[in-house]
């Protein structure tokens, strides 16, 4: 789970960020004029929602003279203490979901930039379309530096939302499930996944999704690891789970396809052979990296198999 | 992390919901309407947002005959294959928050019970403040059988909130750091917590968490536990971390105290102990199951070292 910064790295994609997000700014008034008034200030340059890339960094500029606090919303504080900015969208996102150039952004900068664009992404795509009060249909406001938003006439306070997505890989005597969704690449097979609900415990929702696309039964889920998915809000959860028989009833609705694939079938996969069967999801996906640990994880297994006799 | 369903129980509550979500059904309007037509078909009985406890078990009634389905939501089917619903709020709740009704009633009926409610409040309280549409601020209707709203104008979807929370404890040199927030009953004391925000992973919210509110520095995060809590709509997430240092720099906006426990203290707080050095959180706090896991752990690693030499 570790990788250096570098484009392309083995970082789990749009984590790794570090700006300091300076929550004690966001809801005080003269530090964040203070923030936004300063020479070293910078706004994040996006064409809507997609990223501005030369030279290996995402764009920055100062803000202009005639910016509105109000207009922006305050990421946090980079490494040589320049408050760092994005502009609010006046118009509505042509899209919330992962685009060419957003899926390419991985590649081409340094990880921690990475993050600080989904970031952005997150929240701005969140301003587009709260731009009225859930509770009684009037306007809202920006508040707290663009972290949060206020109704102006109920007063309701509004926050950004990170919706929690569970994506696991059940595992049966050596094999794991992989499925397609409808309209993905051709061969394309990942790890299954869904929205965790209310009312559910993470492990409950992991059980439930396999159960409801796979008709499998599963039990002792293990978290893995996490990642921000900025398509516009998920937070990926990536766990294991065991799963007691390898018969499928697949809902037709939810997936096109599911099969169980041994380790040596990932291993093509992930190594990008010919004749692998099937095509491995993309390092800046979570499901890349549970593959990978799901492999790294039978290889020192069968060591410590090999060790044990001799122990 | 295991326990009986039994009330007051060692389960982590709000977890261990016992209905089959049905979601095939949610969107299939024709069962649906023969799931609401059901002679088996009940409905959870709320004081608004309050359960009703009666002989040890939340109150169900059979569906009016002049109920209307647009009124109501699946909570899903029970192991009778009674399709269970909850009646979407007429007004605004008084409160999202725990009240303490709702707070009793992990200590007065099942565990599934407990669960049903959980997800029947969230659920509920999610509708009541999503009437109108945060896109356009037209008027929303419920949709996928209370899982969803739509816009009667604009036509955005809208789903429930999940909101992700870390709750964590840094551990230092066989110490805990517990925080208590402004306003909690004197003495207690309990693990820090904090809102995961857009564009960070949950190792990323706990690290970030326990440094804006005590001032320490924390590496190695690791994932224990986690708990739907419905007040109104949080996922907690329960997370252990090292701390490099135990100089405190307590955030006072954030929390009144905090302090480093050792092993015997948390024993004689958990124990409920007369000179305990705080007052536990109580069992239906996952911070609890985070205390519970965090002593379970020293036991078994002292008999490791115990083992140790012998092995």
């Amino acid at each position: 789970m570790h990788g250096s910064d570098a484009p392309g790295s083995r970082l789990i994609a749009f984590g790794g960020g570090r700006l300091d997000r300076v929550d004690h700014v966001r809801s005080n008034p003269v530090l964040l004029a203070e923030a936004f008034a300063s020479a070293q200030a910078r706004r994040v340059v996006l064409d809507g929602l997609e990223p501005v890339v030369v030279d290996g960094h995402l764009v920055m500029e100062p803000l202009p003279a005639d910016g509105l606090i109000e207009h922006h919303a305050l990421l946090g504080v980079d490494e040589r203490q320049q408050p760092i900015f994005a502009e609010l969208l006046a118009d509505a996102p042509d899209t919330l979901f992962a685009t060419p150039r957003s899926r390419a952004l991985a590649d081409e900068v340094p990880g921690h930039e990475v993050a600080l664009y989904g970031a952005a992404r997150s929240l701005l795509a969140w301003h587009a379309r709260h731009r009225f009060c859930s509770v009684c249909g009037q306007r809202t406001a920006p508040a707290k530096a663009g972290w949060a938003r206020q109704c102006e006439s109920c007063r309701a306070e509004h926050f950004p939302r990170v919706d929690p997505v569970v994506i696991m890989l059940a595992e049966h005597r050596g094999r794991v499930l992989l499925g397609r969704q409808h309209g993905w690449p051709a061969g394309r097979y990942s790890a299954l996944a869904g929205f965790v609900e209310p009312g559910e415990t993470l492990e409950e929702a992991v059980v439930r999704e396999i159960r409801e696309e796979a008709g499998v039964v599963t039990r002792s889920v293990r978290y893995v690891a996490s990642q921000p998915w900025p398509f516009p809000s998920s937070l990926m959860v990536a766990c294991m789970a065991q799963a007691d028989d390898d018969a499928l009833k697949i809902d037709e609705n939810e997936i096109e396809h599911a099969f169980w694939c041994d380790e040596a079938g990932v291993r093509a996969a992930m190594a990008g052979e010919d004749g692998a069967p099937f095509l491995a999801p993309p390092p800046m996906a979570i499901a890349w990296h549970l593959l990978r640990y799901w492999l790294d994880e039978r290889g020192s297994e069968g060591q410590v198999a090999d060790r044990g006799p001799s122990a």
